[in-house]
C-alpha cells in the first residue's frame, strides 16, 4: 500500500483526502497551525489550543462515511448561526477544544477525535509551537496574523513579497517521520500563502521533504486568489513553492486544463480572480514533469474533483 | 426483568439511575422540562430547544461506563470555565442543542445522543410543550421561571403555597405508555418543587400514575432546602406529592434514617438546611408503608447512595 503524505490545510486538503482515502489507507495529512481567524482563532486565543479548523476538516474528510457515522460527521461539521457567543463557532472546533481541555494535550485531543470519528489515516499538526503567520508586501508593509492575509484588509493589488512566522516553530516529530517514510508527498492544493507555504516555514519540514525518497507532487491551484496570487501563472506557483522549499525538489506538477464554465469565470472575475494559465514552456525549463488533466468540479465554487485528482496522483 | 420508571430530574435522578442500572436494563427516566436557568436556560431561550440539562444528566447516568466510552462521557459532562459566550455552558447541553438543530426534533436529538453515549434504558422528556414553572408564595407573590424558584431571589423564609405552569403542557405519549407498563414507579429523589412536582403538573401524568398497577414509591429528601422546603418533615414531603398527584396513591415511602455527620450538619445549617425528621406517626396515618434505611453518602454534599437506594427499591 502506498504511503501518501499530503501537506496543506483548508478545503483543498479536504477534497484531496476524500479522494485519496478510496485508494490507500496509509494516508497522513500534515496541516498548517497558523489559522488565526473566526471560530478557530477564538479557540486559539481564548483556550490556548492549536487552531482546530484545519485539523477538523481533515478529520472529517478521513472519517468513515457510513450511515452509522453520519450524525457524528454532521455534528463535527455543524456551524452555529445563532446563540450569544456561539454564532459563527464550528461545533467541531469546540469539540476539539474541549478534548484538549480534558486530555491536556493537543495531540491526544486529535487522536481522541480521530477515534470517535472512526478515521482512516492520520492527521498531524505541522508543529506544536504557537506562532503567527506574517506577510511582507511589495511596499514593505508587514501584515500580522493569518486571517489578515487570507481576508486582506490592505490593498489587495499589492503582491506578497514573502511570508514568515513571528516566532520560530519546529516540526512535530511525527511529521518528520511521516515525510521520511512516504512514497508520495503531495503539496497542495490550497491557498498558496495561507494554507500551503506556512507548512514550509516550519523548521525541519523543507529539509525532510528534500531528503525524502518520496515522489514529490505539487498540485497547482485552479484559480488565482485576489490579494495573494494576482496574475500568477502555473510557473509562478511552482516558483514560490521551490523558493520556500529551499531547493527545486518537486518531481511532478499537476494542473487542471479544463476551461471553467463561462458563468463561473464571470463570477470569479467580479472578485478579480481568474483561471491559472499553464505556461508549459516556463515549467519545462524547471525540469518538473507536468501532468495536465480535467480535474475540476463546479458546485458553487470551483474545486478540485476528489476522485479525478486522486486518480491522477495514484497514476504517477 | 422489572420495568422501572423514575420521575424527576437533577442530581437525584442521576444518582438513582446509576444505582438502578446495575439491577435492571428496563429503565425509563422521565424528566422535567421546565429548567430555565444557566446553560440549559440559554439553550432554551436562544435555540428554542427543550432545556437539555436534566436529559443530559440522565443520559450520562445511563451511559456505558467503559474505558472506551470514557472520553465521550467526559465530553458530555464538561462545563466551560472560560471563553467569551462559552463560560458556564455545559458542552453536553450544546451537544444536545446541535443534535436538535441537525435532526429537527428534540426526541430524535435525545435518541441520537443516547446512541452515541451507548445508554441502557431510555430518557423521556415529560412533555414536548414549552411552558414555564411558576410558584405562588404564602404572601401571594408569584415567582416566574424555574431558576427563580430554585435559586430564590425573593425572601426564602416565605413558604411556597403552590407551583403551576404558565401554560398547559401535555404528557409526551411515550411517557404515558411507560408509566402504564411499569412494575415500579419511583418518584424522586430531587428538589421537591423544581425537579419532582413539575412532572406532576403535566396533563396526563398524575392520572397515568394513579391508574398504573405499578408499585408507587416515593423517595424522600435527606435534607430540607431553604426557600423550598423549610422545616418540612417527611410527612410534609409526602403530603405535597399526594396534593399534586390528586390522590393518595403512593404505596411506599423510602427515608434515610442515618444521622448525617456533625460536620455536614454544621455546613448545611449555615445555609438554613436541616436533616429531614421522619415523623413516623404522621406517615402511619396515611397508610403509606415506610422504609427507613441508611441510604446516604457524603462527598462534598449529602446525596443518596446509588447502590443502597437501588437495593432498597429492588427489595420492595
Amino acid at each position: 500500500m502506498q504511503k501518501i503524505v499530503i501537506i496543506g490545510g483548508g478545503s483543498g486538503s479536504y477534497n484531496l483526502l476524500r479522494g485519496l482515502k478510496r485508494y490507500t489507507q496509509d494516508l497522513t495529512a500534515i496541516v498548517t497551525m497558523f489559522d488565526s481567524g473566526g471560530s478557530a482563532g477564538i479557540c486559539r486565543d481564548e483556550f490556548g489550543v492549536l487552531p482546530p479548523g484545519d485539523v477538523r476538516r481533515c478529520l472529517l474528510a478521513l472519517s468513515e462515511e457510513s450511515k452509522h457515522n453520519l450524525l457524528l460527521r454532521q455534528l463535527f461539521s455543524y456551524r452555529f448561526d445563532k446563540g450569544t457567543g456561539l454564532s459563527g463557532h464550528s461545533f467541531g472546533n469546540l469539540f476539539l477544544t474541549v478534548l484538549k481541555e480534558i486530555t491536556g494535550s493537543d495531540i491526544e485531543a486529535i487522536e481522541a477525535a480521530a477515534q470517535i470519528l472512526k478515521i482512516k489515516g492520520r492527521v498531524l499538526p505541522v508543529t506544536l509551537d504557537r506562532a503567527h503567520l506574517c506577510a511582507e508586501l511589495e511596499d514593505g508593509t508587514i501584515i500580522q496574523r493569518e486571517t489578515n492575509i487570507d481576508i486582506p484588509k490592505h490593498d489587495p493589488n499589492l503582491r506578497i513579497k514573502r511570508v514568515f512566522l513571528d516566532s520560530p516553530a519546529s516540526a512535530y516529530c511525527e511529521v518528520i517521520d511521516a515525510i521520511r517514510a512516504a512514497d508520495k508527498i503531495i503539496i497542495g492544493p490550497g491557498d498558496l500563502y495561507t494554507s500551503i507555504i506556512p507548512n514550509l516555514l516550519v523548521e525541519g519540514v523543507p529539509e525532510a521533504i528534500k531528503d525524502s525518497k518520496a515522489k514529490k507532487i505539487f498540485v497547482c491551484n485552479v484559480m488565482t486568489k485576489f490579494g495573494e496570487t494576482n496574475d500568477f501563472k502555473a510557473s509562478d506557483f511552482l516558483g514560490e513553492i521551490h523558493k520556500y522549499l529551499g531547493s527545486s525538489c518537486v518531481d511532478v506538477m499537476i494542473c487542471n486544463d479544463k476551461q471553467v464554465s463561462a458563468e463561473a469565470e464571470r463570477r470569479y472575475a467580479e472578485e478579480h480572480q481568474f483561471q491559472v494559465e499553464i505556461d508549459k514552456d516556463a515549467i519545462a525549463k524547471t525540469g518538473v514533469q507536468l501532468v495536465c488533466k480535467d480535474m475540476i468540479f463546479e458546485p458553487d465554487v470551483i474545486r478540485h474533483n476528489p476522485i479525478k485528482l486522486a486518480d491522477a496522483i495514484m497514476k504517477i
